[in-house]
This record gives C-alpha cells, sequence and structure tokens, in this order.
C-alpha cells in the first residue's frame, strides 16, 4: 500500500471554490471598514443522517490541506474582478492578493471522533474577510466527508468487525473527486477497501477489485493464450497446461454436480483460466454471468481445482445478481460437499462475496452468512450543517462514565473552567425546565487546536490511525446510541451559564 | 463572464481513476494474447431518472478531455506494480506505459442532445485493453453529468423560460469537484446561473450571488463606515450619506406600514446600507434575518427607496425560509402600495427571488408567481448505466414527424443503410409480438464521430451552445413525452434485422 502522500496540490480544493456572495460580502466588509474584525464561525449539523444518532467527524485532513495552501491567485483575483462592479476600489483587490490563512486559527474533532448535534466540527476564527470566503469550501470539504465516513461506519456495525467490506461506488459518483472523496472516507469510515484506484495512489487506501461479467463474456472459450503453462505455486516442477488440466477436473466436478459436461459455457471457463493465469494466487471467480449453477459454479470449481493442484488456493466467489444470501447458502452447501467428494479440505471455507445494491438492509440479512461484501455506499444528503445560532465562542467537553462510556457533550462559553473528572455538575439537556446534575468519572475536552495563526499545531494522523479511532470511538458508544434504527439520541447539554445567555438573549429584544 | 477554458489539466480525470478490476483484467487479457484484440463498448442506460421519460446527454466535453490527456505516468504504473502480482511480466508494465487513446475512437450523441433508454451515450471502440480501461471513468464522466443536466431540465420545464434559476448546492456537493460538475451541468441543462465561482473561471458558467444571513447578523448598528458617502447614480453632484438617507426614509416607510420606528433591526439595516455602499448597482435584500414584516422589508423599503432617490433601483429581495410562496405574494402587495404611497413607479415590480430547498413540487408552486428561484438541484441517482446487451455494433437514428417532432428512436446494425425520410420502414417496438410500420418525414443520424483514432473530430461546442441545443432538444419533445410526472415513454425500436439477430441469440444456446 503507498504511504498517503500529497497530491500534487490538486486534492487541495481552490480558493475559488466558493459562493460568489462570499466574495460580494467580503467586499462589503471591506467597503464598511470591517475586513479585519475579528470573527469566528462554528461549523456544525443540526441532525445526524440516516436516522442515526451519531455522526462520524471527517474531512479535517482537507480543510487543513485547504487552508495551508489557501492565497488567491492573480489570475483569482482577475476573475472576481471580471464579476463584481466594474467601479470597485482597486485596494479592495489588493487586500485579496494579500490575504492568506496565516491569522487563521482552527479547532476541530479529530478526524474519525464522534460528532453529535450542535457540537462545533469545526471553529474557525480570524478577520473577518478571510473567515467570510473559507466558509463555503469548508463546509464543502466536511460535510459530505463526514456523510460518507458515518454511512461507511453504519454498514461496518452491521457487517461486524470480521466481514470484508468493499466500496465500488466510482462510476456513479458525483464526478471525479465526489468519488475519491467517497473512497478516502468510506475507508476512514470503516471499510476495509476500495475499487478506485486513485485513492489508493493519492490517499493511500488499500484497494482491491478482480474481474466484470464483460471480461466473463468476452471470451468464446475458442482463445488460444500465448503461454497456457502456470508453474506449481512452490516455484519447482515443470509448468502445466491449466485449461487443460482445468478440462479433466471439469468432468469430474459434472460427474458430482450431476450437470452435462457441456452444460458450463466454455467461454466462461476460457475466461477464469486467462484470470487465473494472471493472478493464480488471486485467483476469484464471478459467477453468474450466464447460470450459476449451471456454468458459473461448475467452472470455478473445475479452475480453482486445477490451480489447487498446483498448489494454488482460490481466493473466492462473487456473486452479483439475484438473491444474494439465497445463492451464496446453496454454494455454500456446494462447497461443502465437494470439499469432501474430492478430499480438498480447503475448499469448504472458499470466501464468498457478494455486490450490487448493498444497502443497510441487505446487509443486515447477509452479514450472518458471508465473509465479503462490496457495494456502493448509499448516501442521502439530509444532514444541515448550518452557522451557530447558540452565542459566544464555546468550548465542548465530553463526559464519560466509570465504564469507559459516553455519558453526555456539554457546550460551555470558551471562559468557563472545564468540569472536572468526579466533581458533579449542573447542566441543562435541549429544551429541559430544570438543569440535571452529572458526576462523569472522566471527561473530555473534544475540540482540538488545529492550526494556530495558519500553523499547523501537531502532525495529521494518517488516515489509517483516523479510521482506527473511529473504530475505538464507536466502540465507547453505548449500545442504545449506537443503534442504526430508532435509537435514543445522545445528550448534547449546555452549561449553567451558556444556558442562563441563552434565555437573557431570548428574553429581550435583542436591538 | 470568462470564457470557458481548459483548467490547467485539473478538469482532466486522472486515469487511474477508474476500478481496480479494470487494471486487473487488463492484465488477464494481456496474459491471454488479447490486449489488442478490437473492442467496443457502449454505455447507455435502462430507464430515464426522476420517473421522466428523456434524459439529456452530457459529460461529453469531460469525456473527450479525459481521453485525449490519457496517458500512464511512470508513478501511475509503479502504483499499479505496487497493488499487482509481484511476478507480474514487466512487459505487461512496458505496455502500460506506451498506452494512449491514439487508436481509440468514439462516437457519441452531442452533448446537450436528448437521449432515451439504450440509445448508446457512447461508443468507443479501440483495442481490447485500453478500452476496458476507461470504462469507469466515462461511466464517471457522463452519468453524473447526464443527471445533474436531467435535473436542471425538468425544474427549468417547471419554471417556464422566463424565470431565472440559479443553482447554489456546492457547500453540499460529493467534495470540491462534486460541486464543479454539479454547476457546469446544471446550467448545461438549463440554469441560468451558479453561485460556484470556481465554475465561473474555470467552466464560463456565469456566476451570481449577494449576501447571507452571517453578514446580516454580524451587524449590530453601531458600526461607522470609513466611507458612508455615495456618488449618485449619473455621477454628478455631491455624495450623500447613504446611511443618514436610509433613516429618514424609514420613517416614512414605517408610518406607512403602521410599525413604530424602533422596530426595524438597526444591525439589518447597517448590514443593507453597508452592503448598498458596495453595490449600489446590485442592491439585494435578504429579508429573514429577523422579522420580515417588522425588520427585513421595512429596512429594505428604506434602503432601497434612499438608493432611489440616488438614482440606483434595487435589483430585488430574497427570501429563504418560510412558506415561500405566501409572504411573496404579501411582499408584492406591500411593493405595489408602497410603489403608489411615495410616487415610485419601478418599486411596484421589484424581483422577488426565493431559496431553501426548491424542489419540482415547490417550484410548481412558486412559478407561477416569482422571477427567480434559487436552491441546490436535488439529485437522486436512479439511473443505471450497463454495459451492451445487444449485440454488435449499432447505429441509431431519430425519426421525426413532418411538424419537427420526435417521433422515435431506431436502433439497427451499423452495416445497414440508414432509413430514408419519407419512405416506409418497419420496425420492432420493445416486446411486441410484430413490427409496426412508419413514415418519417425527417431522419436524424444521433451518434457523430467525436474523435477518430484519438483525434478529435470537429471542435466541441461551448457550455453556452450545448445549453441552448438542449432547450432546442427539449421543444421538439412532444408534451406527452416531456411530461415530469407519468410520462408517456419514448420508443427506443430496433430495426427488422436487429430485432431478428437478437431472437435468433435468444432461440439457440450461445455455446
Amino acid at each position: 500500500m503507498a504511504a498517503e502522500q500529497d497530491p500534487e496540490g490538486r486534492a487541495a480544493a481552490r480558493p475559488l471554490l466558493t459562493d460568489l456572495y462570499q466574495a460580494t460580502m467580503a467586499l462589503g466588509y471591506w467597503r464598511a471598514g470591517r475586513a479585519r474584525d475579528a470573527a469566528e464561525f462554528e461549523l456544525f449539523f443540526r441532525r445526524c443522517p440516516f436516522g442515526g444518532a451519531f455522526t462520524l467527524a471527517a474531512g479535517l485532513r482537507d480543510c487543513v490541506r485547504f487552508l495551508r495552501a489557501f492565497r488567491l491567485r492573480d489570475a483569482d483575483v482577475q476573475f472576481l474582478a471580471s464579476v463584481l462592479p466594474p467601479d470597485t476600489d482597486p485596494a479592495f483587490f489588493e487586500h485579496l492578493r494579500a490575504l492568506d490563512c496565516s491569522e487563521v486559527t482552527v479547532r476541530a474533532l479529530p478526524e474519525g471522533s464522534l460528532a453529535f448535534p450542535g457540537v462545533p466540527l469545526l471553529q474557525v476564527s480570524g478577520p473577518l474577510l478571510v473567515v467570510q470566503l473559507l466558509e463555503t469550501p469548508l463546509l464543502c470539504l466536511v460535510s459530505y466527508a463526514s456523510l460518507v465516513a458515518t454511512n461507511a461506519a453504519r454498514l461496518r456495525l452491521i457487517a461486524g468487525p470480521e466481514k470484508r467490506l468493499l466500496e465500488m461506488g466510482l462510476r456513479r459518483a458525483q464526478g471525479p473527486d465526489g468519488g475519491l472523496t467517497a473512497s478516502t472516507y468510506s475507508y476512514l469510515g470503516g471499510f476495509d477497501s476500495s475499487s478506485n484506484v486513485l485513492a489508493g495512489q493519492l490517499r493511500g487506501v488499500p484497494v482491491a477489485g478482480t474481474l466484470a461479467h464483460s471480461f466473463v463474456t468476452s471470451f468464446s472459450g475458442s482463445e488460444v493464450p500465448p503461454d497456457p503453462m502456470l508453474v506449481p505455486a512452490a516455484g519447482e516442477g515443470p509448468g502445466v497446461d491449466l485449461a487443460a488440466k482445468a478440462q479433466v477436473w471439469l468432468e469430474h466436478v459434472c460427474a458430482h454436480l450431476g450437470l452435462g459436461v457441456q452444460e458450463p459455457h466454455p467461454g466462461e471457463r476460457a475466461a477464469f483460466v486467462a484470470y487465473a493465469l494472471a493472478f493464480p494466487r488471486a485467483f476469484q471467480g464471478l459467477l453468474d454471468s450466464y447460470s450459476v449453477w449451471r456454468s458459473g459454479l461448475p467452472n470455478f470449481l473445475a479452475v480453482a481445482l486445477a490451480l489447487g493442484e498446483l498448489g494454488y488456493r482460490a481466493v473466492g466467489v462473487r456473486l452479483d445478481s439475484g438473491d444474494l444470501l439465497q445463492q451464496a447458502q446453496e454454494i455454500r452447501k456446494v462447497f461443502r460437499a465437494a470439499s469432501a467428494q474430492f478430499q480438498v479440505p480447503w475448499l469448504e471455507s472458499v470466501p464468498i462475496a457478494v455486490s450490487n445494491n448493498i444497502d443497510e438492509e441487505a446487509l443486515a440479512r447477509l452479514a450472518q452468512e458471508l465473509v465479503a461484501v462490496g457495494g456502493q455506499p448509499r448516501m442521502k444528503l439530509t444532514e444541515d450543517p448550518e452557522k451557530q445560532t447558540l452565542p459566544g465562542s464555546k468550548a465542548a467537553f465530553r463526559l464519560l462514565g466509570s465504564d469507559g462510556s459516553l455519558l453526555m457533550d456539554v457546550l460551555q462559553l470558551a471562559e468557563e473552567p472545564a468540569p472536572q473528572a468526579g466533581q458533579e455538575l449542573r447542566v441543562w439537556p435541549p429544551g429541559a425546565q430544570e438543569p440535571c446534575t452529572v458526576r462523569p468519572a472522566q471527561v473530555e475536552p473534544l475540540l482540538r487546536l488545529c492550526l494556530q495563526q495558519g500553523q499547523l499545531c501537531e502532525p495529521l494522523p494518517s488516515l489509517a490511525e483516523s479510521r482506527a479511532l473511529a473504530q475505538l470511538s464507536l466502540s465507547q458508544l453505548s449500545p442504545e446510541h449506537r443503534r442504526l434504527r430508532s435509537p435514543a439520541q445522545y445528550q448534547v447539554v449546555l452549561s449553567e451559564r451558556l444556558q442562563a445567555l441563552v434565555n437573557s438573549l431570548r428574553a429581550g429584544p435583542s436591538p
């Protein structure tokens, strides 16, 4: 697996990836003499997506990359000048040319940690004008990444820790980098790998894939490979004609299954042999190009048993249509019987992978039976990040019980002292008429200083480290909050002082 | 508006933006001696999205850009070598290094033309190995672009030709280029403009935008602008203190509306003044930061009337929450009454824009009343591009009636003569037991030669030209096919020879 690397500046969103009104407002602020006013905005969401009670925070690495590279080039400023009023003061454009994030400070939930409604994922502070320009790109980078990571985490929870989950949604993604983002953050959220090669190259996501129906159907069976010989796995002994050996095995297999030896499609078998010649240690059969039972399965068994004679073990089969669960169960029975019949123990446990529109419901049925599943994560943009409505600059803490489980998150004013472990704390649940009392066994500050005056405060974790944090975080969540359907809502409460400030603002008309 | 320009190679999807199985299959073909076999694949879809009966073909420009630049760099080949078996023949990687699209030929539906189920959007032919590697990126580039363009076309049909439609979905897009793609193809499908500045800079999409709630709420009313003076629109006469003039107008407006002069929020008014100072010719009031009726509307009227005195006309108001239609209708009444009261005729027809989750249903309600609407296009990935299942290389023609309306599309074998205008033709509708007869007044070939042996055959149309073609194409569609709900299905029929070939393949088992 390649190390994660900066993809030559490409993954950094460009400064003009922003809504025009951010630029018009920038001019408005500048004209009002407020360009350098101190400002802060918080990025949070109001509801968790997919009807769940948790969200994974993700996208921070892309935000940091974007902020550190943020600089309007001449061409950018010229373009803005072309869409702003022609009599705009040239000094405004000089101001834009000099902008960077050297005065911007960012606090953030670490990538892969749990985020709950109302708790900021990002706090961005700095001069008003530059902070305004950053809002749209940061929203764009965080919203989708968190959504995809959360979706992946839910599928991982359904599948359990052992099943292999492969993301393969590229062909339906929102354009090239839509796919890159989805693959990256599906991995962060708990998938094992992606079909997207670019995500492997640029982000270090493990990649996986074998063959498609088009490969199988492109063979007629009359092809003559230039070199049909395969050397045994041990590397010793003469090469063997794999196609010929598979043909011998086919007769045994068909006799065992009660099929005529002419029934399995010769083109499919030729495709399997071609693939096995190229990948003798990673042969997977795609079973449903023709008939699973009369063609795909016997052809797979013939080639897999031929490979097995040479010391190679097939890595599995894949189903891409029909009733996946029922077929998988029947295929397992066939493998067991063939394993006994041919005295080949490993055949019994050959992995069965399934794909094709696997959503949470389908996965829940499949997870009991199968070793590997792949498919396009279903995504629905239901979260709604909006700007701060609670007043003032805030701090956020997570309270844990003595068993390490999460109790609640507390929002308070930035200047308040942090809650102390073992000490009683009075807090206000949302909408409550009275405060309640909690005594946390542990207290974790949630927002970490990430960029200070444009400087990175600590190295970013690798994608794999963030992925591990995501799984750790989920394990700390109690089952009633982790439940995917009708979960209990995790509480985000306000400190007494923050609640008092909210009440005072509500009481009187603010002007 | 900037001319469309090639965005420095960035918009070109990279060669490794592909599923890994395309690379493993490439190795399989190579090992089987089939790398240079002649191959063709067609990209089409089975159902139109959103329950409609039409799709707009889009994404071709990105495909062409991708194909012309397609070349595996050393780093790409090295990455593939790192994920393929270590004993893979080095000659395979030499083969990859030499690959380009110089032997690839592409036929395509022109960008912006109507596409129907089963009719290829793209036909790609060339050596098997390279064509296989191209499949995923081309699917990725065409599927989403066509989906977004179709969505935009539907909203345009609802809104009618005159209303202004602004796309502003960037913050919820699938990462940076997801947003760029969505903005580009929303414009192609019929939107007027986008909030996405980068789409303006890189693709020449007209950009639009004014101000957000955060701008309004960031002002308290105590700010002192460095230069509060505004010179009259005619450019003659001394500057006028706009804030002071708005304050005078506020008293008249409040008296007229029966409001206390203290009720409208002074910070909102200061924000409007600041924005008007920066954009005197493009002042738009965002009305719902506080109360539309007691604050937003009177503040807007005060600033707009002050501007009007200086010879500037406000360009409109925007509503972003609540019952948009009802509020818009009441605001129009207020504008009419104030126009009469203050003897300011232009005030009567100030445009009212609305935003906030405008979907087809909401737009249908709004379209009767309003001049401009903006919002995030709702997108749902429901199309399902799959590989060719009809045999052989095909040609496609569109048959038109004497009034220029579309009758049906015909698929036939590539070697058949084209249908002739005025001549009777026997064709097979899908699933029909007998052929039917049609006599087209006009016949249009659908697939245009786009790339021949890697060379562009004709210059690509500009985005605006494709946008115009989309609107022209839609106007040729009969109302029953254009209808957005429960439309009549447009017929795609087979020629007699193609139908006969299909029947013969169905009759006998293919091996």
